[in-house]
């Protein structure tokens, strides 16, 4: 049975209860968002050891890591460190998105070493596939791409992307309107050459019951992917765009109805204005299914720093009721990203997220960020370090530059308004 | 002449017309706007060389660049290298907060060497000046205070902050309320401890006039400092901030009537859901004057990367409408920064501002994004680079991986969608 069929009849799985009790709220009303739609539990049975995650409305936002290697760039051992990076930055869940090198293998080893659920996109592997027997990508045939699915839930792979949306009739509104940069989506990309290749269109729109069968008999969520999405702010919400989601639409319904679980993915590159505005029309469009964000990234000028645009973007669009935080790496748009890029990665969609989670009032959010100002208030350093994000690097900056009177930092000194003002009006503080 | 008296008399200055060129927009609109007390211009007549700023309504969001010594660190070199970073990463202001120290000679070295004005806080170095006699800060003099911004108007200092709006009224509001914090305005803590030490309310509250007039001599910018800003989520917001607001609103009236220009300054700490809200109330209650805000700060467990949680909430606040951003480094809450510190703090803002102009419809904003956004649809990269908010940084991080194919990087190598789609179709490419 999946988290779905099994809220659907009211009961209250061991997955929903670990899920709830790590949100702080009732196992009742998770199961509830769980059979109305609105939210997922990722939770694979053949991943030994891993922890579920619930992903949704009402819920502390999540962030997601992507690693994997690339053909440029095909290191066992750096996945595995980048792995660890995104485990101790705290990441919610981890896809493997690997392209270069023996790819079951590599996913194995992840899966081994992953205590939190793991997605995948098995064109990619499709794609390697047809490579692997001497053809082009675009030859890989209808089973390879179903093939894949069941084979990489067999291994133990929590929720995978599916680009379903890219259609004949979502890529001829986009091609009519014409764009910037075309698709920037690996996934929406290799699925338009096969479709153009084939003369036939995508094999997860037109058999997408064979790919509900394969999620339903695995409890894999569905992370349909938003093959279509904008690779500049001058592309976004474009009628290509907003065609796709609607076919996300009608895709959710048709899954959610067989008792598969769906998360939708949105974008990508998004001006700052708009993007409130796509978090709720994805909502109106898919019956408040789970939001997936790439980002948003809200300018394109940053390569370098786009975990700073994501993250604001992401705060945005959390705020706004997104529920999922793709992180975005400093090296986005310039090369594969290393440990330490997923580790600031994640830290910098964490922070997003947090901020956000204050904004919709998700329990627990803000009882850390007073914490960490009551010992802000009383100059208890030890303490504001462990409350941090990142405690390491708090305690290594404040190291660094010692004040001569351990009550302060170095930024004021004497002239430390906390301590000015604490030395001679204790009533201030009367909140404390 | 003021720049605001110029302006009520119809008269475009020298200033006027350069700042307006800068900002790809008629002098007359730019004119009209400083007569109604809607932007300001900094430019010293006394600090040679430098590149007068606009701030306010319609214009390109700025940034503001910290720094100067303190009691604990005070490293002359290390303020001229911090000095450059700002510049290299493109501030448009630079604050000299300096408490440690010669302060008058760290001001002057620094203006000798700053192409962009040069803003202070009087009260810091009037402080320095009651220690320095031997005497607890507290006693500085009510001549203290105004000697001291004459001085450093006559020096060459564009704008000063001036904490005018802490004052018995204010402070007992603040006080009945409590807050987890209290004062962490370093210029807000020595005034309110000044007014205890001496019974007496603020002087820059109660001889306003004195500054106005001292103002209106050197044309100088009043930043009216929020003393009484909250210095976390929990005291956001509170009937004490309000209170100095409605304050600097009524002082913001009198000094625009005698000709003097006026800025405001904003939180601070304040929790995502109220940033855009904070900043309509400070456009109601001053007549919108421009406002220039510190973060905002939208979560407080990230010292480490308060650049980034900075960057979150200045892109929201000047999306709804602030002016002129305050950076925040990733050393903030830790100690004082570093060189590097500064520049990441530079470019953090820089984005926020950016993405807000963009949502704002700043001309010039958006071109460049579709430039770089064209470059990467022909696989330009030496264009990409050129166009990036740091093309050393952009650079770097790109010759550090390189892939087999120049034409791609190595996140997706042959994968890469760009290339994958621009293969075959060149048709979704008719924008550009």
């Amino acid at each position: 049975m999946t988290e779905l069929e099994a809220a659907r009849n009211g009961k209250i799985t061991e997955n929903c209860r670990r899920c709830a009790e790590a949100e702080n709220i009732a196992p009742e009303v998770l199961r509830d968002a769980v059979a109305a739609g609105k939210a997922v539990i990722c939770a694979s049975a053949r991943h030994g050891g891993e922890t579920p995650v619930a992903i949704g409305r009402g819920l502390r936002t999540k962030v997601n890591a992507n690693i994997g290697t690339s053909p440029d760039h095909a290191d066992f051992e750096e996945e595995l460190e980048k792995l660890r990076a995104a485990i101790d930055a705290k990441t919610d869940t981890l896809m493997d998105l690997s392209t270069g090198g023996d790819l079951r293998e590599i996913r194995q080893a992840i899966l081994d070493a992953c205590p939190v659920p793991v997605g995948s996109v098995p064109i990619y592997q499709a794609a390697r596939r047809a490579r692997d027997r001497g053809t082009a990508f675009v030859d890989m045939t209808v089973d390879d791409y179903f093939d894949i699915v069941k084979e990489q839930a067999e291994d133990g792979i929590s929720f995978v992307t599916v680009h379903c949306g890219v259609t004949r009739k979502s890529i001829k509104i986009l091609q009519e309107q014409g764009r910037v940069l075309g698709i920037v989506s690996r996934g929406g990309a290799l699925t338009c050459e096969w479709m153009r290749k084939n003369e036939a269109d995508n094999p997860y729109y037109q058999y997408y019951d064979r790919l509900v069968e394969i999620a339903r008999e695995y409890n894999l969520v569905l992370s349909l992917g938003d093959g279509l999405r904008p690779g500049c702010l001058a592309d976004a919400t474009d009628r290509g765009q907003v065609a796709e989601l609607v076919i996300l639409g009608e895709l959710t319904k048709r899954a959610n109805d067989a008792g598969v679980q769906v998360m939708i993915e949105g974008p990508g590159h998004v001006p700052l204005a708009d993007v409130a505005m796509n978090v709720q029309l994805q909502k109106k469009l898919t019956g408040d299914a789970p939001f997936y964000v790439l980002g948003p990234l809200v300018t394109d000028i940053a390569p370098g720093y786009d975990h700073i645009v994501g993250a604001i973007g992401g705060a945005i669009a959390a705020m706004a009721g997104a529920d999922f935080l793709c992180y975005v790496t400093p090296s986005e748009h310039l090369r594969l990203p290393d440990a330490r890029d997923v580790f600031e990665g994640v830290i910098a969609s964490r922070i997003a997220g947090h901020a956000a989670d204050i904004a919709k009032g998700i329990p627990g959010a803000r009882e850390i960020d007073d914490a960490i100002s009551k010992a802000r208030a009383v100059s208890d350093w030890d303490r504001q370090i462990e409350l941090a994000i990142d405690p390491a690097r708090a305690k290594k900056i404040r190291e660094s530059s010692k004040p001569a009177d351990g009550d302060v930092c170095t930024m004021c000194g004497e002239f430390c308004a906390i301590k000015v003002h604490r030395g001679t009006d204790g009533s201030t503080h009367k909140k404390s």
